[in-house]
């Protein structure tokens, strides 16, 4: 069944014009047909769509469902958006199936790109939540200096890592500093990696320095691995 | 450093002129540069170029060099080859970055796609294979059906799983069937999923049947993770 995305009130979901042209005009559906609907803060219904218009659809008769897919913990990711940005794309539609709460994009000394449309990524964000039956909307941050970004997250509530490939820094894997029930930002080097200051200054505001192991990972699939990997480590 | 792929022999590497025309075209890489060779067999040299020539290179003064990234276990994946070619193609370069050794595509009964270009595929496993520095050239085999494919892979030495979302056959968790040290077969369903005789044939012959977990993933996702799943699995 089709998700769609809106805002809820008095149990009525108004369809922004993107979502209504998705409803109307895509997939065709008309007054009566059975869809899910989400305000993407967590919740989760079962409706009938009352109106199907191109610009302003609206679904009623809700009926709230189980979401099973809840986390006790977030996952968040800062990585400097990718030279071919279909790579950042993909990662974050990976990763939002696998459960990312949050997209950071930040400029690292390294970054071959300096510029971005956020709006784009949160599209892709919105469709991927969508298509993964989700119903907590991504973050997709603005676009930040690295050094901001470290300010900005030095009181994050929970582990803060850098993964890197410098190994005149010492690092520890990342089976090794993870804990159990904790909320997880993950500091993701560009290509050619944060600078040695970089590091330093993540490392004087609070952050580990984690390594991934032995693989030459592009920074996407670092990226997408560490969000799996909290899955699966105990 | 670049590396490239070749035939060695008596302490020279010659180059397909796939690998000719991306050394003196493409890198337009000269006499004596220093470059990375390896026999996809698990060698890996640094060696100087004595032919750049478009469709004949060779490389040699060939040093051997410890080769890390080599692990005691093989990871194989059988997937249905997606209705986006793309999704393939993007799980293929990632898995072989986390380190897939074979990629077996097959046709299920819910198969979108059947038929696939293997050429791409396998040029595909060897720039990702180049581009994350492995000495090893993952194997992609030729299509197969579902039913051959695990008729054929019945013997298979290791833990043969198959993953998918049917509730009404019992599945255990990847985390509770993984043992340390085994090499791993996973099965993976198509968009539209296995269908319940290709689930039961499977455990017939050998296969267990597991979940990912609560989340809804593409078929290339699951893959992915499954690959990446074993990394962090204790």
């Amino acid at each position: 069944m089709n998700l769609f995305i809106a805002d809820i009130k008095d149990q009525t979901a108004y369809l922004s014009p993107d979502e209504s042209h998705h409803l109307a005009k895509v997939l065709r559906l008309t007054i009566d047909d059975e869809v899910m609907v989400t305000d993407g803060k967590g919740n989760l219904y079962k409706g009938k769509v009352a109106i199907a218009h191109p610009k302003h659809s609206e679904i009623n008769r809700l009926e709230k469902q189980d979401y099973t897919q809840k986390r006790d913990y977030k996952i968040e990711v800062a990585m400097a958006p990718t030279k071919q940005i279909d790579r950042t794309e993909w990662f974050l539609e990976k990763a939002i199936e696998v459960g990312l709460d949050a997209y950071h994009p930040i400029i690292s000394f390294h970054s071959e790109r300096r510029n971005l449309n956020i709006d784009r990524l949160r599209k892709r964000a919105i469709s991927a939540m969508k298509q993964s039956l989700k119903a907590e909307l991504p973050e997709v941050s603005d676009l930040s200096t690295f050094q901001d970004f470290v300010l900005t997250h030095k009181n994050f509530k929970g582990k803060k890592l850098i993964a890197h490939c410098n190994p005149s820094i010492p690092r520890k894997g990342l089976a090794e500093v993870f804990e159990p029930n904790q909320n997880y930002l993950f500091l993701i080097g560009p290509e050619g990696d944060f600078s040695e200051e970089e590091i330093n200054f993540a490392l004087e505001n609070g952050f580990e320095s984690i390594s991934l192991g032995d693989q030459r990972l592009r920074t996407e699939t670092a990226a997408l691995s560490c969000a799996i990997a909290l899955q699966w480590l105990k």
